[in-house]
């Protein structure tokens, strides 16, 4: 599983106060942090209180590649700060993320094209959320043809299913795990998937609890990607055992110390 | 899920030595821990080191019904030892278990039907273990056959896939819980489907890791009962919150709570 760190976020406190004072020390140590723990990339988001999100996000990408080169995920609604993120990016970015709305698309997919980036679409409109399996397919249909027509690889196209709240939507959950495996038969090349884990444990009492369960169905469903928290531990252990589990690691008794040092 | 629990069996030594001793406290705190901890029914085994495995299996069943209303699952290679403890059965049992051999399942399955129990069959033979899902199913579908010529309930009939440990056969894990999908489809009324759990991390370190993560995808794949230790907190917790993410149990906030509540 391609793992993305999620903690580099205006909304938790410490980062907003440390993207405001501009402590570099706070980001730079977030960033390590998640990336011994198990993280393949970072998403990057200067949060909603930010004033001015596209010198912020510039300053959080130079503040993160001056000690890593891992790839970063340049989370934001507005493309103008998406792009100036990717102008400066020395990797090859992930852009964090368009929806199933033409308007989106015509913008996001040339940007992507134009920087070599992967793209998240989400599989939601201006109509909103989807509230079954077919209405979700339906939109990845939908920019998975946007994409092929506008000549944008399919590989580098991560669908993310809108992963709803268990204890708002648990009637839907089954149905969003069901749609993460048939992502797959869209198109060839395949998408690959993607989910914002902790959506899934929002407003509950266990929250990681949810999460590492959900994630480890999700797998079993053959998930590609999440967007989580790399130094919850429980959650790792449990993602790097389901992969285990389904032979896509192989198994030696230090199998967890094993998966961890392949990153750093 | 159907939860047996699995820690009443001579070869873990406190049982073996209570047994031994006839310490019946000994006997009757385990059955209790079990329960409180969620088990649906408990499994009896006297353990390989019993010398009067008949009047040990009815010193067990006794020392525990005094305590417990909970089915008992009789667990013991020997059909006589099986027959001496559904004698003495104040409720439906569970007998574990028949395999694939037609001798076998000629002495098992009537026994079933004389004491209207239930009955685990393992997809295994004289043959030996099986290398794959398709063999698997044919073993399977050998036991659905003659359980109906003679007259079995279906319904009444665990399948078990014969879980392989991690560390030995990590290739033929996903087709092991790829079967426990198919069991479904072998029959109309469908038989259910059972696994012996801590079979998956023998001989690994990080047994209830494993366990949990296994039980989680087993799950997902409409696993119906497990046999397992109902004291890991953890892996209950795990299967409680994947049959919640699978719509089966109603989320409230305190639904781990509410779950073991409903047993006692």
């Amino acid at each position: 599983m391609f793992i993305i760190g999620e903690l580099i976020n205006g909304m938790y406190s410490n980062i907003g106060r440390a993207i405001k004072e501009k402590n570099i020390a706070i980001i730079q140590k977030c960033a390590l942090q998640q990336i011994n723990a198990g993280a393949d990339a970072l998403d990057v988001n200067c949060g909603p209180a930010s004033r001015q999100p596209i010198s912020d996000i510039q300053w959080l990408v130079k503040a993160i590649q001056e000690i890593t080169d891992v790839p970063l995920c340049i989370d934001s609604s507005k493309p103008q700060v998406i792009e100036s993120g990717l102008q400066i990016m020395k990797n090859k970015a992930i852009i964090n993320s368009t929806t199933a709305d033409p308007e989106k698309l015509e913008v996001l997919v040339p940007l992507a094209k134009k920087y070599n980036a992967r793209l998240i679409g989400l599989t939601i409109s201006a109509k909103g959320i989807p509230q079954n399996k077919d209405q979700r397919l339906e939109l990845a249909a939908a920019i998975v043809a946007n994409c092929s027509e506008q000549g944008f690889p399919i590989e580098n196209l991560f669908l993310d299913p809108i992963v709803m709240p268990l204890n708002v939507a648990q009637a839907q959950i089954k149905d969003i795990l069901e749609t993460i495996n048939e992502f797959k038969i869209i198109s060839e090349p395949s998408p690959k998937s993607i989910v914002g884990l902790s959506n899934i444990s929002q407003g509950t009492l266990f929250r990681s609890l949810i999460n590492r369960t959900f994630l480890t169905m999700a797998l079993n469903f053959g998930l590609d990607a999440a967007i989580l928290d790399p130094t919850d531990k429980d959650l790792l252990d449990a993602a790097i055992t389901a992969e285990l589990i389904l032979n896509k690691q192989i198994y030696c008794d230090s199998y967890l110390k094993a998966y961890k040092k392949k990153e750093g």
